[in-house]
């Protein structure tokens, strides 16, 4: 579902290599005729043998036929009706968009403006993150796939809350995002090339409705409840997200807890890149792939940590991310078809 | 001096249509042989009538024959030996570069990694920011032009410090910047096109030169010692630096209180722009011109308050800062060669 | 008439600071409800004083009382109804747009699939480019502003055909130009920042629309009838084209007499700037500025003659050259407000 | 040969993930010292298993020793001394670069100002364009792998060239390329990126090194000899190019024969994807593969057909070539490893 967009791109790209998968079945929810994908994404000309021709509407029926599991990105509110009538046809779902990500449904509805019609589902599903969580995903029906955002400000920041080494009130995330992160239905004013190309600009500030999603996790895993500060920005480039973390030290603090807590989460993890001592994220180096790429520096003079991250918002921040829960589902290799290298320069 | 670089085209841009200018000499440290500008500038190519037509080297002597004030902007060392000599024949000087910036030469050289030789200049050195503080400017002979950040950082800032409203170790400045900050000299890998384009990265993390310039006039304006963390980040754009600040608000203080605290301070300048609730300041908003938009948000749920700035590194945080400095040194209208608008998009 | 368009934000830029014009009016075609310009163009606020404050509707006759000329920045087949209403209430108009440019009304309606129901007006309208003819203008009342691309291929070409030095059935035209020249209203896929950036095409491939304007022109100047291959690309940047034109030779044309025909034409025009041999122009020279560049090379293997020229769309390609010819009909100096420097870089 | 430059780094991507390749040694030109890849191409952290640790300098005994081929990715000159020492060795070369691309060695010496020293290797290379000529490089020990201009230039015309459909006099190529075609070692000016950002301009006219080799395939194909006018621009981007061709058609030449002409060259070749009527190629649609996208439009007026092509200039028009060449070479099949799709957007 949602294959007409810069996300259902980016799936069709990495499911399309995958040793493992066939894809059977490609829908969209603007689908009033049936389409050709090479209309909707030309790029995919003549590139990959035994695609489905036509991207048709949504349809449970179909699609449990078709399909073992279903990926669902389309605008929020849509997987609410679409996931119930797609498992009840036994069909695994993972949900790129924001309906089961928030635990609580009072939480949904305050910052999404919208009911939440689905509340069993709700508790039902499993937060994506394996780097966070992976036990719980391995059994999953219902992927909820973290917002590109959180899971940039997650990652850089998990190891710290855990270990309980600063201070959960102190905490500030200034994300930069490039716009494919706006999607490619919205034809506005503000995404047009000649409005984005040269600026840089704040948005969302204070009222972003990832924050939540960020703070549910993290609480999560502080064991207490966290607020933060997110600003996100919108940066001239089409695709990546560098987040930027600032947090206060606990008394006493020492550069090798930091260093211990951060090896411990994610020296494992496959696409987790701790950078070494010195050495900070950049966009750059991510682009194409599904590595999240993490470093931080002791700012002594004030006692705080600037944790960095860096990923691609179409990748480790949204089909990556949802491919590498999908292997996990299925008891696949983790890095199954995810092993593509960043494209540099 | 430093007509070939960045900044220094700027100038020639500003000060070739400043109605009451003459630009009478052009200068570079690097000027072994004496070049054309037009080969250093070609954009300039007969743009301007009455332009010196070669650029030379530094020769105090010659220009305080020709000039009645210099500009030099060149790489920080070179305006402490340069400044003396064309002190002594009687011309005005304003740097560009950080020599005379700091007050404490012994921070100074902790910064900068260079021993300071003109301390009692130093001491007359005026801080060129009118915005903060205009009446010493009337008067003095040697200008310290603040560095590009510091200026993005302090317009934002200030207000709140000044009035007490924020708590003095909360602040946090996060600035994105385009990659003329850098120079035009440095020749390195890091500034080539393939390397910048479609990236972002933070560098000199909790060590950015800037950060004692900017911890220097908040603490003035504060009255108390002001420590801050600063973070620079590259963004793929020739000009404007965005700074988005993060303060705590002192307890019972009020969204008026802030928004009198800035009218109070920026309600009369020429080119501080206020801009109204809810809209943020965008870096294309000022490229060209010499404003600096600012906009503030308040974080209802954790107490924080976000000040953002935007402006055009080269002018506002350079030549066009360095000529509304040398208006006010000559008594001439402040707003003066000033008053091109932004060019957009 | 188009505040609300990148070239009516151009045109207020260059008018608000141009010393003999007072901005008195402001329209826009989709004034359903009066809006402020800082909403339109929100970067010109307050940087102006004596602006209108509202963007209204059309309105021939409130125009004619508050105005001494009109400029009507509007899609094809809009003008062709106002200008008459202007011409009767005295006001002088000058359209940015095609529906005075063609003398042939059917060539008019086959390339742009619309009636001309003012064929009377357009045998009036004189075209405005005064570098190739100066005098009509300085009587006209409505003046037809050329296309940009016709403005960078006729100057880049005159000199050729005029001196009658190349093969008139061999001009190739391949022009390449940034995204404003397509305006800020169409809100279409192909122009989101997402799509366009690291993106180059061709579009409009043997039936762009400017191809008849400019085989009119260069015809008028050979006296003999021409036809090009015109084609045009799309640039990932927001300003500039850049055209670069492949001409025969005529068998013992020597480079100085070509250097001769461009010296000719160009020695004494303010806006255009012969580059020196072995120079050939670049877009970011020009970006901000009313010039245009021109610089040309013998292909000797081939016979063959590259003139390029670049120029900013939006200035000398639009909004400038519509200050320049309003100067013209206006017995005003040929250069007033119109000499701000490129902005660099 | 030549880990550290973009095309190094290009070749590292792919052959890492070839099936059938093991990366055994890697080097580069200027090693001193020895230096980790990771220092070269950071993007490449920890996102390989069994990579060498260390660039080297330059030993054909011990490249002999680990290797079945070399490709060499170096400034032109160097090859010529490195081809005969590995071949020597009984390893395979494949040159990236231009010594062994021009059949004549005093062509090469005419336009690359040195003399070649290799004129039996020259005789016996093979020029690595598969598209065009595949069965003799089945049996090649030295493959010279074409420019990235020739391949794009060379795909668009071949058809037409070879079926005596176009005027061989009459063909213009003008082609826009990215950045990453000027290296990673040319730190000049030029290349900053902010002299870059925003720009767009021709370069090497009339004079550009791969006119010859153009027009040494053209010629073969046509079987007479083929002059062309051939201008390379630099485009704000980091990957692509972008090719447009003009020639005359013959008398009496139809759509349809056209059509056939490009259907008999590339309907069975992997990377070479015709576009259907109508539809012309776009740099973004094959970023990060090694398609080579090819449409064409008639300009009726003017008897012109306009063939324009679009590749990523560090795959098809490098590393993903070399990596084709490669599988041709050892019968591996010939999409082995390069069956990564676009990167979009």
């Amino acid at each position: 579902m949602g294959a007409a967009g810069y996300v259902g791109g980016e799936l069709i790209r990495i499911l399309g290599s995958h040793p493992q998968v066939d894809i059977t079945a490609l829908s969209r929810v603007r689908a009033e005729e049936e389409q050709s994908l090479t209309e909707l994404q030309p790029q995919l000309r003549n590139a990959l043998a035994n695609l489905p021709e036509r991207v048709v509407g949504f349809d449970a029926h179909r699609l449990g036929e078709l399909c073992e599991v279903v990926f669902i990105a389309a605008p929020h509110g849509q997987a609410m009706s679409m996931a119930p009538l797609l498992l009840a046809e036994g069909v695994k779902v993972i949900d790129m968009g924001a309906d089961f990500r928030l635990r609580d449904p009072l939480v949904y509805e305050q910052w999404y403006k919208l009911q939440h019609t689905e509340t069993r589902l709700l508790a039902e599903a499993v937060y994506g993150l394996p780097e966070i969580r992976r036990e719980p995903l391995r059994t999953a029906r219902l992927v909820a796939n973290p917002g590109c955002y959180p899971t940039s400000a997650v990652i850089a920041l998990a190891p710290l809350v855990e270990a309980k080494l600063i201070d959960l009130t102190s905490i500030i995330i200034d994300s930069k995002s490039g716009v494919s992160g706006a999607g490619r239905s919205k034809l506005t004013l503000e995404y047009l090339f000649t409005e984005v190309t040269n600026d840089c600009k704040a948005y969302g500030v204070a009222s972003h409705r990832h924050t939540p999603e960020i703070e549910q996790v993290l609480s999560e895993l502080a064991g207490d409840p966290v607020t933060v500060s997110f600003t996100p920005h919108l940066l001239p480039i089409a695709r990546g997200i560098l987040t930027t973390t600032y947090s206060l030290l606990k008394p006493g603090v020492s550069e090798e807890q930091i260093d211990e807590a951060y090896k411990r989460r994610y020296a494992q993890e496959p696409f987790v890149r701790l950078l070494p001592k010195g050495v900070l994220p950049q966009i750059k180096h991510v682009i194409g792939s599904n590595f999240c790429d993490v470093g931080w520096k002791i700012d002594q003079r004030t006692n705080r940590l600037i944790a960095i991250s860096a990923l691609d918002n179409l990748v480790k921040g949204a089909a990556g991310l949802a491919v590498q829960n999908m292997n996990i589902l299925f008891g696949l290799p983790e890095t199954a078809g995810l092993q593509s290298l960043p494209l540099y320069p």
